[in-house]
């Protein structure tokens, strides 16, 4: 189609290259369009109070294996996927849209399996289905959910909006979701040698649960309402904590400094890198799915969270654009690299 | 995964079925949730005004093929499948978001080209680019796309709402779209003999105009507040007029008689479907992607719209439930099939 052209292949881009580049001339026209591309959700105001909206892609091959993946663990994943792009706004999810495209390799109780999941994380984080759009595909099962939320307009929490000085606080533990990965990996390949031998997945099943089945951060936001804080800025970690930060710090015009030794990181999590030679940071930074929700807290907010088993505050925003550091226990400063997770 | 279990295929249920299975046992439990799966659109109260969503998959060799589509034209009818939805309930459209999985044979410039065509739609149509995801995939253009809409309570046009004695009213001409795939369907065939053979389309440029640029029809939205007309009932003409005749009368537990003589439709729809040897009441009642609205008038609405260019009279709702009937040029009564378009 386009052989003959002097083409650009996608992959110089990556993917948030390639949403800039052809989202860029895109004109926000309509008075109720407050957020359209360019963060975890758009934002819309319809009369009181905001909507968000956020969609996202999941394709076999791409983003899971379905020969360690069972069906239903996929449907809580994509609705999970979703609800965590709300919860970084600040927001409260309230409707979903789960479409999705099968070869007919998949018989109708695949669907079934996979519908269950996407029922039970309904049910659990109180959201309804309100519609989507079933087709058949000629290879594979793609996925494509979207989520819509509320949130007051003096609460949103955008990606803009980091100070210098602001404390960098991640909830939870990071790197687990990665490790996860890594040991089910080695575990078809074990499979493939010897479909026989039984996987023995008891030392793992925290960070096994962590890739498989991840939860969406409502008691985070639900605690930041609590405690009367709205973060300056938020994003969800998805890709890394590494590309977050730089996602946090290019929107808002600041630098990082992170510390690696406050870094939580669950010991399960550093024994599995420790098995697969693997650094822990090097997890934590590049990994990515974690799911965790990445704030910049106003100092003054410090003594509200202090010690919250909850959050952590791993670093702090600096004035040098840009700039972001990871500072070892040993005082070293290492630059961070913006590659996040790119799937082209 | 399901080899040696009972399963049963997709293909059973047919795309209809399929959502009715997997959806029926959601709840609906957020208060803001007006209308969640089984219509065109979910609508949403947030206050004041209602918001529909709506959202749709496009799969490459499923739903088109790049052979003869050029990615332009599939960028603007992916978003007018979506606005056409919006407007079957009567309501604006105001923001889309747009996911696109691609594999590697795709060079940048062709996602230039798809998105060149989203964005004439979004400025002809004055809606916004709120958001959208961008993945690889390991064969294959994948396309979803959702929309969002702005209703007055009062306006929304349901499926359900039909009564007895309502007109059944179709805007614009049936056919043509099929028609035109049937079209780029020959000229593929003799392509593949001959690549030399340049295509003739003069004959057939209605037909194929309405195959790859389709209009979604904001215009009869607008006519209809002119007039001060809300249709009991409304759904668009995505796949075949049978198929959306089934769906109201099954939402509005209604039947229905359509008269063949009155179908509007094209003399180029007419010829070409001579020359393809189709009859062209089956383009019509099976063809699909006219994308024109099907709605039930209040008998005494009528005069309103009697002789109106825009609106044809075809039929009318009856009190015989799902019975739905063509009565032919002959006084004869044939029962319509619910058959649609099946992708499965």
């Amino acid at each position: 189609m386009f052989e003959n052209k002097n083409t650009t292949p996608l992959s110089e881009l990556g993917e948030f290259g390639l949403i800039d580049h052809l989202t860029k001339n895109f004109p926000l026209s309509h008075p109720s369009t407050i957020m359209g591309v360019g963060d975890d959700a758009a934002v819309m105001n319809y009369n009181e109070g905001e909507i968000v909206l956020t969609t996202d892609l999941l394709i076999e091959g791409i983003h899971f294996d379905l020969s360690y993946v069972p069906l239903k663990h996929l449907g809580y994943k994509a609705v999970m996927v979703n609800l965590s792009d709300v919860y970084a706004m600040n927001a409260h999810p309230t409707q979903i849209t789960f479409s999705v495209a099968v070869s007919n390799r998949f018989p109708l109780e695949a669907m079934e399996e996979l519908y269950s999941g996407i029922a039970l994380a309904c049910k659990n984080y109180k959201v309804d289905l309100v519609g989507g759009d079933t087709s058949s595909s000629t290879s594979g099962l793609t996925i494509s959910v979207t989520a819509l939320g509320q949130v007051k307009k003096e609460k949103i929490t955008f990606r803009e909006g980091a100070k210098p000085n602001d404390l960098l606080v991640v909830s939870g533990d990071l790197g687990g979701a990665y490790m996860g990965l890594q040991v089910m990996e080695r575990e078809k390949e074990v499979f493939k040698v010897n479909p026989n031998n039984q996987p023995d997945l008891a030392p793992y099943t925290y960070c096994v649960e962590r890739q498989l089945k991840p939860e969406a951060r409502k008691d985070i936001v639900e605690l930041l309402a609590t405690l009367e804080m709205v973060p300056n800025a938020m994003i969800d970690i998805s890709d890394g904590l590494s590309s977050e930060i730089f996602h946090l710090c290019k929107s808002s015009g600041t630098g990082c400094n992170v510390y690696e030794d406050k870094l939580p990181i669950d010991p399960q999590t550093s024994s599995t890198a420790a098995e697969f030679k693997i650094n822990s940071s090097t997890a934590v930074f590049n990994g990515g799915e974690d799911y965790e929700l990445l704030m910049a807290i106003k100092p003054d907010d410090f003594e509200k969270i202090k010690g919250h088993p909850l959050l952590t505050a791993i670093g702090h925003f600096t004035d040098q654009k840009e700039v972001c550091k990871m500072v070892t226990g040993l005082g070293q400063s290492i630059p961070l690299e913006a590659q996040g997770w790119s799937n082209f």
